[in-house]
């Protein structure tokens, strides 16, 4: 089958700021199907660190997630900025979020978090040998605890609902396949 | 660290209509920074299904996605509709997508897509010995491939950037975890 691209006859900005860019398009489809409004968030590229210590734990943070309406142990992250590599990114923000820097940052796959409706990517990285380095530097706004936890730990936080960030669930995965700790049976 | 909710002193919906619900609250933190506009999305519950069939091999799903501009593969997913069960909605959505039926629907631990501003959760199952039972039944804008694939070439189409949807990478490897057919080495 080939698929074709949904023609755009029209396309506005419902919302434009500083925290979200949310078009509205008009589309058609190859069979000429009309699908109006279709929503696309057009925020910046996101970066995901998954920070492995000296002896393979991983540095988690947790801090009160608006959204869910409670307290998440999650992954360093963050925007990145305009004029920064996806790994200059990493580094600022394990800095700022953990005052935490590491020996070699290996990138994973890019993915999406939601190709039907988002447009940008999420870069991530495996960091290697992490350790403190200083203290954390946070945004107002931001209150992060942070600690290094076994992967065991890491996993039962997920299987508990304390870690439920899919999007940070599948960049933990990717970092252990990528960095050849997992393997699978069949 | 105690982490207070952030309290709420105004909210209104910025869109609210079939296929978006966005709420932008006015925040303050427990040391009393303002946030206005914090934006939360309210979407309904999402399922994810990953369909194994007797050989193990795994159910993906092929369409255009919009936000992303392309064609990606994916699992099959959609939302829970109003009084239906994540398992009913599970076994809805495979039927529809792909004309599929499993004798087993496993229920794997419940995710978000984002906490920090999605108010929704994401039921996930590894579905066994799924097999064809009769054709698709589509919607009128959906245009949709299906394929059994093997995990190795599963993991070729995310590596190569065909299968950039990371909630879906979550769930792929929560079932692989939660079947018994991952295993880890620290």
């Amino acid at each position: 089958m080939a698929f074709e691209r949904w023609k755009v006859t029209n396309s506005r900005y419902v919302v434009r700021d500083r925290w979200m860019t949310l078009r509205a398009d008009r589309c058609e489809t190859a069979s000429g199907v009309v699908l109006d409004p279709y929503y696309v968030q057009e925020p910046a590229d996101w970066v995901h660190i998954v920070a492995f210590d000296c002896e393979d734990r991983i540095l988690l943070t947790r801090q009160y997630r608006h959204g869910a309406g409670r307290v998440c142990s999650e992954l360093p992250c963050g925007v990145i900025e305009q004029g920064e590599t996806p790994a200059q990114a990493a580094t600022r923000e394990l800095l700022e979020e953990t005052g935490c820097a590491a020996q070699k940052l290996q990138p994973l796959p890019a993915l999406s978090p939601n190709p039907a409706c988002y447009s940008n990517r999420i870069y991530a990285f495996a960091a290697s040998d992490t350790r403190r380095v200083q203290s954390q530097r946070l945004d107002q706004t931001e209150e992060i605890e942070f600690e290094f936890l076994t992967l065991n730990e890491v996993f039962s936080l997920i299987d508990g609902d304390s870690f439920p960030q899919a999007l940070h669930v599948a960049t933990l995965f990717m970092s252990l396949r990528h960095r050849g700790l997992l393997s699978v049976r069949i």
